[in-house]
């Protein structure tokens, strides 16, 4: 995106519409076409004729066809545009752009912590992680046992974090919900952001530790360990015994370094929450240059929330590297078809009448909004909720859209790192991986400059390019993923939002 | 129950078998018969002549037949039992007891709190309750900044307890989901345990607060006030402004007074977790015992978990006060069934292998166990999940079985009180409503003895009579009701076990 006028933004040179930057008389000029109408703040104008039935084009893709001749100048929306349902014909692996890698020679670094089994932490925290909710109190009495004088003997910890949530129990112990929460327990377990470990169940549940160590080789030592309430016999001891067990972890823990690693080993959660009709025009593409950069340098970008790009889905298999990628991506679609149905919703992502006031015409244009966020290069995996990611490059991990269950499947995939793009202002934060909040406006972004890292609504008010923009992301991923605290760090966000996706019934 | 000989115990007097509290070898005596083989701890033996195709009667309740005749001292299990499915034939109001009243005059009184709207209170909290995951850093930093030096001004106020939970958007704005959502924030809202409440939301999730507070009609007062992240511009500022409410809540909240309440304004939530094959035994009969007792006063019992009394519903259709009260229970039913089979699960509730190692033969039985926790009154109300209880006496209440989704929705239904059996062993606590712990066996009572507040396990090894651990039971909740700690609150624990359930997709 550049700023291609003083009052309008265009997201691609072969785009045939631009974006109203803020409301515009009848008789403006934008791009050597003046407006024909009062175009809304956030709506579209032609900047050629486009003919009925010629494609509309915005972000490079088709985002609907004319419904009528669209003479240069004129507002582009509902009134004069038509989507065609094109899901019958996927094509795969038809629009792939070459990465510009860089050099090997010549690519950044970051200061990280390299794991014995050749991963790299951006953090280097304790974890008590939980296998159900029985045991929630128990690791947060644990964790917090731990004060800022003690901890100050550890300076190469950052602290001892309780991961509590509200399942595994009374649930089945197969299938897509008993998976997806053991592949995020075992994500947790195994973060790189993790020097040690320690585990708390109650005994009984469904979500037994024994079973996970189990089925994911797990060895217990020193920095990994687990413990079960009802075995130990009760709160108070459960709590003394773990609370020795990370006091023995520390010094251990604190023997980390951060040492020089290449960019290449950053992978970086791409999220959105609380979008607004920006989102899509400033947060999201800036966001999607960052990665770019990213995967430029052999790193790691994971888009997610399957259900916001409901509708665009048809333009990430274009992008997929092989066709066995771009069926992957489809099946998740199919699943989510079933899954919203069968819970009597559906996976209608079409525009809202907020969204098509806000100057949002079709789902695809709000999909590809969403999607802007993981840039231009091809689509190299596509993986489960919590899976972990093993492909380099751009990829995609399914969850909901809902910020801090598709974070938890986020991290739990391997991301040591998360940018947030938000328009109303989230006040989200995570741990282990620090996140970077991103505004997509400037007036959001003053009123909550305590919660807000990079205001991307300087695209539009600053008239700050889409690739400075992309850039300033980019290297403050660096800079936090070297130790820099984000805003959300600085507030002490990121023990309350761990949130397992829930599938299936809660019995 | 009573200990019928050393070796066994008797659950009604119409029964005609009992069950081993020790394995037994035959030739031993059991109530004036001689056991036949060796009979394993925690299994039945007839204790007269059983001719194939006659009833076999546990609970002075049928729980299957006899598929071949079976002689006095002989073990009673699968081998020569058979189980008739007789959903079909549901009967409504056939088995109705009528209730012993205690004369008004002559009823047990408690110190309880009572509210301007005439409800009781058996604890004085400030709640900070949040509308989605998005607010929950907020809520605890403001609950947490409130220290023990600051509570100690307030002796009359029990603590302020943030309500933190991982759910509040990216799910269907109406359904059964959303609805059962609202109840629970509605119920946590008006709970009588609370003397003041703050909700605070983020403002742009589904669960909005203002669209609560229209549908319930909650007017915003001194003592109850609401607000949103956005609204106040990022974290810090709410935090600031939380803490500011809260702290001009605490003296006006401080003048409540604990005052002679009738034991009638009890509401007991009846729960078990962690069952063994002592639960439906001891503990769950002893709790029922105690649900008669508190029904006699003129109070309310709310048993729960759908799931596990399934199988048995008929016969608690048999005590429903009228015919529309059991109809809204065979329709529980009926949706759950519809709830498992569209997650691909069932609601097969049959004795698992373990259950029957552990001497459970039928479903009946199983299902009677957990149900034998609301006594022997009649069912005179069922509800949705955290809707308000409004009758008297012995009701259900629709929930999972898992303990703390469960209890956060009888804790919204308006339950003042929690009293929780448990086998295994569970280290389960609940605010604003206190949770009494009742252990079904000594072993795990010795060795979890700072959890347990009742052993109902002195039953089998100290010959304890199901009416005395019944009355313990009931008058250990007076106490605990008039602000005597219970074990879990003396644990601390309660914080962190808000569970809304979860029904529908998360988008
Ligand atoms: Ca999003
Ligand atoms: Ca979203
Ligand atoms: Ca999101
Ligand atoms: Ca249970
Ligand atoms: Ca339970």
């Amino acid at each position: 995106m550049t700023r291609s006028s003083a009052v309008s933004v265009r997201l691609d040179a072969s785009d045939n519409v631009v974006t109203a930057i803020r409301a515009l008389e009848a008789g403006t000029p934008v791009e050597g076409v003046v407006t024909t109408t009062m175009i809304p703040r956030g709506h579209k104008i032609a900047t050629v004729a486009i003919p009925q039935g010629a494609v509309i084009r915005k972000y490079a893709q088709v985002i609907g066809y004319a419904s009528a001749d669209i003479a240069p100048g004129e507002h582009v929306h509902t009134q004069n545009t038509e989507f065609r349902n094109t899901e019958a014909e996927y094509e795969f692996s038809t629009d792939l752009r070459p990465v510009a890698f860089v050099p090997e020679a010549g690519r950044d670094t970051f200061m990280g912590y390299r794991r014995a089994n050749g991963r790299v932490g951006t953090r280097n925290y304790i974890a008590v992680l939980t296998s159900v909710n029985c045991s929630a109190t128990a690791a947060r009495m644990i964790a917090s046992a731990f004060g800022p004088e003690e901890m100050a003997q550890y300076p190469n910890v950052d602290g001892v974090v309780a991961f509590v949530h509200g399942t595994g129990c009374g649930m089945a112990g197969s299938g897509d919900g008993f998976d997806a929460l053991q592949r995020v327990m075992w994500g947790y377990a195994r973060h790189p952001n993790h020097g040690g470990v320690l585990m708390v169940g109650l005994g009984c549940e469904m979500n037994q530790i024994d079973w996970l160590l189990e089925a994911y080789g797990i060895e217990k030592g020193p920095l990994f360990q687990a413990m079960n309430i009802q075995d130990v016999a009760g709160l108070r001891k459960t709590v003394e015994l773990g609370i020795e067990k990370v006091r023995a972890m520390l010094p251990l823990a604190n023997e980390a370094r951060r040492e020089p690693c290449p960019a290449s080993e950053l992978m970086v959660a791409l999220q959105c929450g609380g979008s607004d009709a920006w989102s899509g025009i400033t947060a999201n593409p800036a966001l999607g240059q960052a990665c770019d950069l990213l995967v430029a340098q052999g790193g790691t970008g994971v888009l997610a929330e399957t259900p916001e790009i409901y509708g665009a889905e048809h333009l990430l298999t274009r992008r997929a590297s092989d066709r066995k990628t771009g069926d992957k991506l489809v099946g998740l679609i199919r699943w989510w078809e079933d899954y919203t149905a069968r819970n009597k919703g559906s996976m209608d992502n079409n525009p809202s009448p907020g969204n098509k006031k806000g100057g949002l015409t079709t789902i695809l244009e709000k999909s590809l909004g969403a999607a802007a966020k993981g840039g231009t290069t091809p689509l190299n995996g596509v993986y489960k909720y919590g899976e972990p990611v093993t492909a380099r490059g751009f990829t995609f991990m399914d969850s909901p859209g809902y910020d801090p269950a598709s974070v938890t499947g986020q991290i739990a995939s391997g991301c040591n790192l998360v940018a947030f793009t938000t328009g109303r202002g989230s006040a989200f934060g995570s741990k282990p991986a620090p996140c970077i909040k991103i505004a997509t406006n400037s007036e959001m972004y003053n009123r909550m400059t305590d919660d807000m890292d990079v205001n991307a609504g300087a695209m539009l008010t600053e008239g700050v390019s889409l690739e400075e923009k992309g850039r300033e992301i980019y290297e403050l991923l660096l800079r936090v993923a070297s130790g820099e605290q984000s805003k959300s760090e600085a507030q002490g966000l990121g023990d309350f939002e761990f949130v397992p996706w829930q599938i299936g019934a809660t019995m």
